[in-house]
């Protein structure tokens, strides 16, 4: 996939890109019905693949990141999730070949909304079929597959990542020795749902969407700022924010003096945040993965949410949540785990007390890495 | 203030419109700067003022609420606090002259930005100058002085409401006996005031508000309705909406099978309420009394929060909080309860098991009522 064939392609120079050359006949069938003829993921790696070929460890990403999770000989940028994947990290690529793709779906480099579709030679826009959290476990599944690898030694999720980690789990049973989910859910709640879906009507409702079919020199910027603001408030915690920002007013230099205008500092940190997201990101990838977050719903895997879950034949899970998550809240993750525990897996389910919300995974190496390693570690004891 | 000045004014038959005659010379001077020239206030009453005129309550209501609080002779149908207010009600009006006005600003009657600026001949629109809690609070002061009452009984109010009435207490010490805060705040905290801000990006963004220049037939109900969404979330609590939504999907001769379209009952609930009011609310309205609430913060009313509050001098104050509110949360209000009880206020701190969030106040009549009751039958005991 060519750079002029998507505005947002978002690669590095360790980025690889592979053309999926073992999909079924008729190209990858999707959860929610459809096919995609071509798949191409982008994904990064570090370490080596063992002889054997059993250290592969992949990682789901959440919503918007990159294949690029840490930096490496070839790009020594850091990565979304630096802290936690290296030398003798966490992550430890000199004992593990690690994997991050750009979810299926996504636009840094896979095959999502803003490619071409070989059937019309135009790109898809609001014609991709519906993307499921199960399609893009589905896709890792074949780009493992396509790296050599048979079964994993482990995958690794946060947020929409630790839902695809569990999909996984339940699609390929047997072919996961261990799984990390941290806070995930196994299914969509309503408040999340409507979070989720207020963003989606925010980015449909400016004019330059237009149902999905937006030139690059006309782009709902408008929309993708305030939903990305949405999400932002939904990722992060009231008392981090009170001890950040407090009610600090921005310096008056900054201050244009029109009447609703930005005046405390926590209103400019959001703008801040949104105009460096919204001009890397494709709107309708945005869509896309944010209503596979919604269907996401384990009980859809069998009769009920424990029928889906029996599926799941790992040598053991870590279930991980964080106190201050409002969206998926640490009571969520227990029931992970207890659902889990109640069909046979082996879990350690840990609590972390953060003041990050829901990005703690991203942010807090102090309370995550410790935890990971010590997992990890065992599975290979 | 005739309706034809306002498309929004929405009085009932018991809705008396007040022009403010007692005001200083020039007008209403406002907190921030500036004067209103004329103020007329909406209000309704229930009971009747005493010879004494010492049983006097004044209710100061949320953002969005009109003056009709409760039913009455005139205009029998239920108003927005129906449970708490009637004969025999946990506010008696057997026993007390109750007042509730439309906030200063607001678009139910009383002066606001879809007033007509006297100076001018056009309505204020954007031009209507700041309005905080503090303004509110003096037009419930003067509007009670043209009604013959000197000294309040009790200044009540939830939310804003809340705020207001601590206002009130602030401004005009010894001249309220008995003080009922309900879901307020010593001052608006980053995450409140960044759920707000966004909620008026969101209209000011929306090109039909043109600067605050709308006309009737071209208002920014796109804006209001998404804001309104973004509000209705925050109100209300995950578990309320856990049981009472769950993942029920919307029947299907309801769906428009278009993509990224409605397709949950929760989604389904926020538009059918955002619906319910972007026609019946004027979105200048809405600016001015959000930005209000992020503006309030008692330590302007001295030195510091307990500065601000050593000014208050009641009999006794009822706080009350709600252990699921995300909006105001609770250790807000045991702050409050906190620091008015450093500063000399004799204090009731009540902590409220409601699942129903920040709204609990509007509908939970089995929890509030006994509080609010007991409180006012001290007062007169």
């Amino acid at each position: 996939m060519a750079d002029e064939e998507n505005a947002y392609t978002f690669t590095t120079t360790a980025t690889r890109q592979v053309r999926l050359g073992n999909l079924p006949e008729g190209g990858m069938p999707m959860w929610r019905g459809g096919r995609l003829p071509e798949v191409t993921l982008a994904y990064e790696s570090w370490g080596e693949l063992n002889a054997a070929a059993n250290n592969a460890i992949l990682i789901f990403t959440g919503l918007s990141p990159s294949a690029h999770a840490a930096s490496s000989t070839e790009d020594p940028s850091p990565g979304w999730w630096e802290y936690m994947i290296g030398s003798g990290k966490a992550i430890d690529t000199d004992r593990f070949f690690v994997v991050c793709a750009n979810s299926l779906g996504g636009c840094y480099g896979s095959t999502g909304p803003g490619s071409i579709d070989p059937e019309t030679g135009q790109s898809y826009g609001a014609d991709f079929p519906d993307v499921t959290v199960e399609d893009i476990a589905s896709s890792g599944y074949y780009l493992m597959r396509e790296l050599g690898v048979e079964k994993l030694h482990a995958a690794v999720g946060s947020s929409m990542g630790g839902m695809s980690s569990i999909a996984y789990a339940m699609k390929y049973p047997g072919e996961i020795a261990y799984l990390v989910s941290i806070s995930a859910a196994t299914q969509a709640l309503p408040l999340t749902i409507a979070l989720r879906s207020l963003q989606r009507e925010i980015i449909r409702s400016d004019p330059a969407w237009n149902e999905g079919r937006y030139t690059d020199d006309n782009r709902p910027l408008v929309g993708m700022s305030l939903a990305r603001k949405l999400g932002l408030v939904s990722y992060r915690a009231a008392d981090e924010w009170n001890s950040k920002f407090d009610r600090s007013r921005m310096p008056p230099e900054k201050l244009t003096g029109k009447r609703f205008e930005r005046e405390f500092e926590i209103e400019n940190y959001l703008e801040y945040n949104a105009q460096k997201f919204i001009h890397s990101f494709d709107p309708n990838s945005y869509l896309y993965l944010s209503r596979a977050m919604d269907w996401f719903d384990i009980a859809e895997h069998g009769d009920s949410i424990s029928d889906g879950m029996s599926k799941i034949d790992v040598k053991k899970a870590l279930v991980v949540g964080v106190t201050t998550d409002i969206l998926f809240p640490s009571r969520q993750q227990k029931e992970i785990a207890d659902v889990m525990r109640a069909t046979g897996t082996e879990v350690d389910y840990v609590e972390i007390d953060s003041v990050n919300g829901h990005d703690a995974f991203l942010i807090d190496d102090e309370h995550f890495s410790p935890v990971v390693k010590n997992f990890l570690n065992e599975s290979v004891a």
